[in-house]
């Protein structure tokens, strides 16, 4: 089959399109015929060395999601049947023809959702929605705050707040950004600054100085501060990014007083058990909006296998605004 | 009745017994006749003019927990009966021979603890179980480090961790401090110097590298980011107190990859509804194992309710182990 193949650790240039070996389905796993596919940060991180993959998954080959077709079971698959249409996470190994994975961790993709957007959608939608839902609890009419609202994870966010019936709040780093996020449902933008300093202003105006229930942090560094200063009563800030930085300054005070709950998160490195919960709880509470438009994925920009350099490239620009989906032709 | 009255912000010396008028049970309320309590920090913040009472407690009259008999009951109340031996915490007002609370804000006191026993309890146990069973969630064989392990919440913490299943850890300054505590089934201890610098290696080796599965940061400031750091997978720090600091630096690498919760919590200022359940999970989950002895309340000293000014001096002297107790005779 073919694959995007990491030759050394590098720039895009070190990406090669090239014929490996297909995988064989394990135990309770089942051979998928790769549609479409996304890129990921992380992706560009293990390209440049920095970012290993986790045991078990292609060491060379990036792709954290899918959408595609089941071609074969494994020994002991019995949920799903060749020809079903799937999409989800794995650790590694999506960017190619085909992958190998866990029935329990890949979710039915309903009908009318076409490869490249289904492609598109596992990774920022169970971000968000493991955040949100499972973790922060979000409830009805609580005021989210979405930090970075125009990147994948930061849009999703606000789609499934709204769905969940809660009150989308964003901020980016220019006008633009929030314009877009604004098409999305968001209630209320702000363009940050650097440190993020007079975000509680910001934010006593939207809520009447109640406070934030909900903020999901993409940035890190001073954000985390800044947020955490935000929330109000029981608020929850969850941490599921560090671009802006590995240090953060916690005000403790306003965390004892109005108990709040700080939570870092990650996808890549649970174990099995975890996933597949994971995936079950995507399945059931986000693939039910899909299906009635409720939510829909961003597509930035569209790139075939063949062209894994220039898809890096874009992501790499900082100018995409939603996912750059990979399409595996057939 | 007779109670401890602030008559204005300063020293010991400003605390006089003076006479007051008895308070009358309002709707659901019961009158108990105040036959033991003890002190708290907070007392002593509220006596500096720097902790004003909650509303609907009398701002004058210090003392947060009690244990005495029902006196009188209010409209409403019909949980309780004249007589019954109950303790419980309260906004303020404690510190007397008379005291007003919400029938549902009291646990039955069991036969076989005397008064001053009893009157040391509460604080501690409920804001130690509530922290380790209610928000940290603890399970059988984890592992629980307490900072202060010294402190009456420290105290209660080790004690409830062992009554638990799980294995408690502290640190404390003096090595006389630890050796008590470890009197009280505290597995390991440490005397930390100031910073906690180095708080991760003497972790790493009483847990093999694992790290911790829940922190109690009764000090907070260099505290917290050092705890955070001494977590394992899944780990939860449980913010308590900030006397070292109101200030934290976060590793946010390590939060992120390892999933922590960092949750702050306060007692006094929760409302009704869940002073109520933290009330029925004390007397559900602890006041048995005061019953049967696996838990007990540790005294540092006794002193009539004349002599609230000596026990002032007593607490301040932050050479304590264990509470200062405040008996009300009849």
């Amino acid at each position: 089959m073919l694959a995007a193949v990491i030759t050394r650790p590098g720039g895009p240039e070190v990406l090669e399109v090239r014929e490996v070996p297909r995988p064989e389905p394990g135990t309770d796993q089942v051979l998928v015929r790769v549609r479409a596919s996304a890129l990921n940060r992380a992706d560009l991180l293990q390209r440049q060395g920095r970012y290993p993959a986790p045991p078990g998954v292609p060491a060379d080959i990036p792709g954290m999601e899918y959408a595609g077709e089941v071609a074969a079971l494994g020994p002991g698959a019995r949920h799903c049947r060749v020809g079903d249409r799937v999409f989800g996470l794995v650790g590694g190994g999506a960017h190619a023809e085909y992958l190998v994975a866990h029935e329990r961790t890949m979710a039915a993709l309903p009908a009318g959702i076409e490869w490249g957007e289904a492609g598109a959608v596992p990774e920022v939608y169970i971000t968000a929605h493991d955040a949100l839902v499972t973790q922060a609890a979000v409830r009805p009419a609580e005021r989210v705050l979405v930090h970075a609202a125009g990147s994948g994870v930061g849009l999703a966010a606000i789609q499934l707040t709204r769905a969940l019936g809660a009150v989308p709040y964003g901020t980016a780093r220019t006008e633009s950004k929030l314009e877009r996020a604004r098409d999305h449902g968001m209630e209320g933008g702000w363009v940050a600054p650097g440190d993020l300093t007079r975000l509680r202003e910001q934010v006593d105006r939207w809520t009447g100085g109640q406070g934030m229930d909900v903020v999901l942090d993409l940035v890190g560094g001073p954000y985390v501060g800044a947020s955490a200063a935000a929330l109000g009563l029981k608020g929850r800030l969850l941490l599921i990014g560090s671009m802006g930085g590995r240090e953060a300054q916690l005000p403790l005070g306003h965390v004892m007083s109005n108990r709040l709950t700080i939570r870092g998160t990650v996808l890549r490195s649970r174990p099995l058990e975890e996933r597949i919960l994971t995936t079950r709880a995507f399945a059931a509470e986000v693939v039910p909006m899909l299906e009635r438009g409720a939510v829909r994925a961003t597509i930035d920009s569209r790139f075939a296998l063949a062209e894994i350099g220039a898809a890096h490239e874009r992501l790499e620009s900082n100018a995409t605004f939603g996912k750059v989906v990979l399409d595996v032709p057939g």
